[in-house]
């Protein structure tokens, strides 16, 4: 085997070493579960994951003969009402959660509030929301609006800059650092809380980074959170289906993600949230729907929420993007028998250091640089990320990969961002996208101006 | 032209009298734009509308080409990130909005806690949401949620059922009353408005109550609102592509609304809200994620709401189900040459008295009583309700229709239900499915165990 390890990372020398590790590769096989365009390779998978071979005939059966012909039976013969749950569950074993942990509904942002709001509840007497300066703006703006909101209420004004002040254990707010600060910042709010001036609710972090593919250790954190008498609240929008997660074991309290990332849900999936069993009874949330009803269907009046986590469901839910998602999540358990997640991480880990050592070699005398850790393969995700030494050469650079069937993205203001699927991805695929990429540096043209618009979406 | 007036409904006499309805209707070919099921008369449309003929090519051209072979780009190429919009603009004129007043996103649970909030943030000082007790429950849930999590915020406890004790005009609360105390209800809030003591704030009303199919008079009542100061909210559930909803000219200030029902968007399709333009740049509201902010795709650190409508967005959009949506929205786009909701109105109206006068007629003998308004046809939805003598027989009545392929549903405790959506259903249907309603109370057995399981979602 020539699985890469964390203490000894194997040389990629040549082309012949790729195709012998994919010959060797026992989760091949999964690439033909994907129905992927030819002449492509797709490095954006964190971005929207590939299209599950069967997902069309799934979603097509869905439509004709669920809606179509049995209507509004299926929501029992189809088992409609129950998706949220059994995708729940069946997510759950992949991202270290037990299956009464886990449901599919809405978006990401908005479970993002319903958790927020209830994290706020169940620390009652404490404001401080912790997260990070870099984390994704939608994470960031759920929890300003859910401030504003209850400084509204309160008839507090916003606190804005002024951290920290007005003293108040209870003041909400904001505290946002950057990411090598998260240690300092959490010791800080343990010394408070020691001191018996504890005021953090709960810290909000995105695991992996998701510009340069950084990776937080969820254990250590976790600890450090509780350790300052906080909750710990996960987004594992580039995680969940990307490396083995461990929600139950590092004790993480809350979770959400994404479903159309590493889980190949398709555009616009419906999202996951998490609530540990301790925490599930606790309180209810604020987007108190009536999926959230412990009678959905008695129609009462009043509401009174569900046991467990099915008190987190709101409305409706989306049949068609749920049954997508089901096909997206039967790609990750297919893996499940060949070594699963943990097996995914290794070959994850081999692309992207394929990838990135090459790339580097070929492209270090333009001026491209890794911001991705390679060394440390723990605080890495599944991708690699790099800069040029302005934006708009690196815009121009993945627009002309793009144009040449290597698919990454842009992301403000410098980052040229790749993303490995090991579910369907091959180790050629990573030496030539970084043959591609070193192509294109050394390609005069690639900043012509066609090159340089950019689209409203990346 | 054999067209129904308000004050001169015409008597339907014999199956031949509804062929020759059928044979003259001009709206009589849309039905060919439905793949519906054989030897089944469907009546629950106002639960789940019947699959567009046209809905699974698409679903599957965004399934296997912009999801499997364009992947992210079509983002752009497919005009995805524009759903919300597209969509909202298709729509409006359907419920007499603007196109820049109405947006698709989320579940009408989630767009009821957007404007809700809104709504309280634009009348700040006031508590009082008005609604009814037999409002649609998830609203009441929504309502309840919200007003907990303010509740808390403030430090106050909710206020149960001592309505209006505390006195403060500011303080939070749900108060409930019959759909036939509204006008009390509402006369009393302008006597307080007036005396400078008003308290009214929003009142979140569904047009169409969704078990007697009886109808609010949305002029008359958003005028009532206004009068006593307060934000008129409609839940268009059963009313958008049921019949003409007139928003702008009601002067409505805000709207929900679902699009699975009537508007055929597919099971947990994606719902809608209006907001009127003179409000769309008053505030914000807290589920202010990133497809809401002005620039999403700056990923700046901080919110920023969109100009207009698309503040009201949150998350990512189910591309999958809007698709289907889209195609739903098509099937009443399609009457407009023919008369659009105007036609579709008269018609609903026929095939609601002629499905009503025919079961009475023959049904009364058993108990069977109408609660949907007959005389007044301005004051019924696109339904007709019918109580019997027992809630055990209604369902178990239900449940027999249904084995003879008349699909209606029950609700609780004693209503049986059926929907009429005049875009696929024929005046035979109206005549056949009161026939085989006749036979099943007039047929000894009906009332068999095996018809008296209720299922979990009907």
């Amino acid at each position: 085997m020539n699985e890469p390890t964390l203490n000894d990372p194997p040389r990629y020398a040549t082309r012949a070493d790729c195709e012998a590790l994919d010959a060797a590769d026992p989760l091949a096989a999964l690439r033909a579960r994907f129905a992927l365009p030819e002449a492509t390779i797709y490095l954006d998978g964190n971005s929207l994951g590939a299209l599950p071979a069967d997902a069309a005939a799934r979603v097509h059966d869905a439509v004709t003969r669920q809606w179509g012909q049995d209507l509004i039976r299926s929501w029992n013969t189809a088992g409609w009402v129950e998706l949220p749950q059994r995708l729940g569950a069946k997510l759950a074993p992949l991202i270290g959660a037990r299956p009464d942990e886990v449901i599919v509904a809405d978006s990401t942002s908005v479970n993002l509030f319903k958790l927020l709001s209830a994290a706020l509840r169940m620390r009652a007497g404490r404001g401080l929301i912790l997260s990070e300066r870099g984390n994704f703006p939608t994470d960031l703006y759920i929890a300003q609006g859910l401030i504003e909101q209850l400084h509204r209420a309160s008839g507090e004004q916003p606190a804005d800059a002024r951290e920290g002040s007005a003293g108040a254990a209870g003041r909400l707010r904001l505290e946002l650092v950057d990411r090598d600060e998260l240690p300092a910042a959490l010791a800080r709010a343990r010394e408070r809380h020691e001191s018996g001036h504890g005021d953090l609710a709960v810290a909000m972090l995105t695991q992996v980074d998701y510009r340069t593919g950084t990776r937080l250790d969820m254990h250590r954190i976790t600890a450090a959170i509780h350790a300052a008498g906080g909750l710990a609240l996960w987004d594992l929008a580039h995680s969940a289906g990307a490396f083995p997660v461990a929600l139950n074991d590092a004790q993480a309290d809350l979770a959400v993600g994404c479903g159309y990332k590493y889980l190949n849900g398709g555009p616009g999936a419906p999202a996951f949230l998490y609530v540990a069993r301790e925490h599930q009874r606790a309180f209810s949330q604020p987007l108190s729907g009536w999926m959230g009803h412990a009678a959905p269907f008695a129609f009462d009046t009043c509401y009174r929420p569900a046991d467990g986590v099915a008190r987190y469901l709101c409305g409706t839910p989306p049949v068609l993007g749920m049954v997508a998602l089901d096909a997206g999540l039967d790609t990750l358990l297919a893996a499940q028998p060949l070594g699963g997640m943990q097996a995914l991480r290794a070959k994850s880990l081999a692309l992207t250091r394929i990838f990135a050592q090459r790339a580097l070699s070929l492209g270090e005398r333009h001026g491209l640089r890794c911001v991705t850790p390679l060394d440390d393969d723990g605080a890495r995700g599944s991708q690699v990320s790099f800069t040029l030494p302005d934006g708009d050469t690196a815009h121009a650079v993945v627009q002309a990969l793009i144009a040449r069937g290597v698919v990454g993205d842009f992301r403000a203001p410098d980052i040229l961002r790749f993303g490995f699927a090991p579910l369907y991805l091959r180790h050629v695929d990573a030496w030539d996208a970084a043959t591609a990429l070193a192509t294109v540096l050394d390609t005069a043209g690639w900043d012509r101006p066609e090159f340089r618009h950019r689209s409203a979406v990346t």
